[in-house]
């Protein structure tokens, strides 16, 4: 589709004056989500592995646990004002079987407590949504396996090596071997192509794997490795105090600050060899 | 209320060896956000400056354009499973005549052409919305001073020191003087703290003012920078190619990679002075 990056013009300001030259910025675009035909979400995205993206997306959801749960996933034929397919709204029509989300399924996630909503709430609210739960996976992973992600990741940025404004997600076996990369503007949505992919593989719950990401480490990402069975997460950057906190009650092992040689192990410290 | 970190122990592997030791988090908690009683959304934020938030929030929404709009601002009574409270939902009360939102705007924001969404859907989205264009405004900027912001910014970000996991966004006058710096483990949400700051000391429409924010520069915030009537969106990253459509629909200059005294210039080239 061409549009994981545009071109633009830019005037360059730096000590040796000013200068206009194209730059390629990081393509984002709003796709809208349906299932059934029924709007359930709304992501800004940039476009490209828009159909894993969505499978990843009802995956986190809890709507669906395997391929088999999706029978077909199409682009309406939204057209914008040169009467092109914009390729921005996807249906997915569920299997038979398979219960359709609330509407209001994103919104109502958290707000299931009569209380109110506090940490501890969203916390149940995903233990009760997992299907996979990571908890018991034996897998162990040495830490100079962990040390060596960080480049393996980047040099399989592509989009972010010309545009350096993408989030990227890739998937590790537990010697280090990338199974998949996905890059994004946002995030979850690097996450969501990740963990989409693997369920249109056949490959979830991704028991014995490593999930890394470019940056923090926030509840939403453990949440969506919690709900793909992934044992292991690891961030370049800081984790929320709730990531922490839903890692260590769903059983998965937390790294953050993965930079060089050095890490910090938040939770699940167990299957890190030597540790 | 003591939660803008968390302490927990953590596992530190370097070269050196292994060390357990005590690490500070950015909290990290879901605040929702009602009007009149009625959940409108749901967003995982670091708590302190939950009004100013909820502000910055229904300003950007549309929802309100002035301090006066909103007649008061109250903390239900949700409580913890020790019996207290919880401080995470927030509820406000719209002045008479101030009509309340559809609790479905944030998700039917984007879906208002019948032809679903794409990115000129957005656009015009926003277009419709905002009521404080800064198309008109006529601030000139050094690139001196904005090469001073990330410092400034930086300077300012108490508890990224102690974490390293928080973004930041702060307003500046156009000869560099601080307004106000929030931080939040969300980017969002660090802009409406600063804009909801805004509206509640009458500052809004913010003529004449530079809003800096310590990551990339997306859609989203060149939105809340419009809602907001800010003139000039600095990033200390990447801009996308929606926010540099969006900042030049709305007439706003908009700086990415601002860095040293090096800067990209992506849009309203005509405020930065010398260019």
């Amino acid at each position: 589709m061409g549009r994981v990056t545009v071109r633009r013009p830019v005037l360059r300001l730096s000590e040796d004056g000013s200068k206009r030259r194209q730059d390629a910025l990081a393509a984002e675009e709003p796709l809208e989500i349906r299932v059934d035909g029924k709007a359930l979400a709304v992501t800004m995205r940039t476009p490209g592995h828009d159909v894993e993206l969505a499978h990843g997306f009802l995956l986190t959801e809890g709507v669906i646990g395997s391929a088999a749960d999706v029978s077909t996933a199409r682009y309406c034929d939204s057209v914008d004002d040169q009467g092109r397919n914009t390729y921005n709204v996807l249906d997915l029509a569920l299997a038979p079987g398979v219960e359709p989300p609330d509407t209001g399924v994103e919104r109502n996630f958290y707000t299931t407590s009569s209380c109110g909503v506090c940490g501890k709430a969203a916390l149940d609210a995903v233990r009760l949504k997992t299907r996979f739960s990571p908890a018991g996976d034996g897998v162990r992973v040495a830490p100079e396996t962990l040390a060596t992600l960080p480049d393996l990741l980047r040099e399989r940025q592509r989009v972010f090596a010309s545009t350096g404004g993408l989030h990227a997600s890739g998937l590790f076996t537990s010697t280090g071997e990338p199974l998949v990369v996905r890059e994004d503007v946002g995030r979850h949505n690097a996450v969501d192509k990740v963990t989409g992919w693997a369920l249109l593989d056949g490959k979830v719950p991704l028991s014995g794997t490593v999930l890394m990401v470019s940056g923090r480490a926030s509840f939403e990402l453990v949440q969506k490795a919690a709900m793909a069975g992934i044992p292991v997460l690891a961030a370049v950057s800081a984790p929320s105090s709730l990531a922490a906190e839903l890692a260590e009650e769903q059983g998965i092992t937390l790294v953050g600050f993965l930079r060089g040689s050095s890490m910090n192990v938040y939770t699940g410290a167990e299957r890190i060899t030597g540790s």
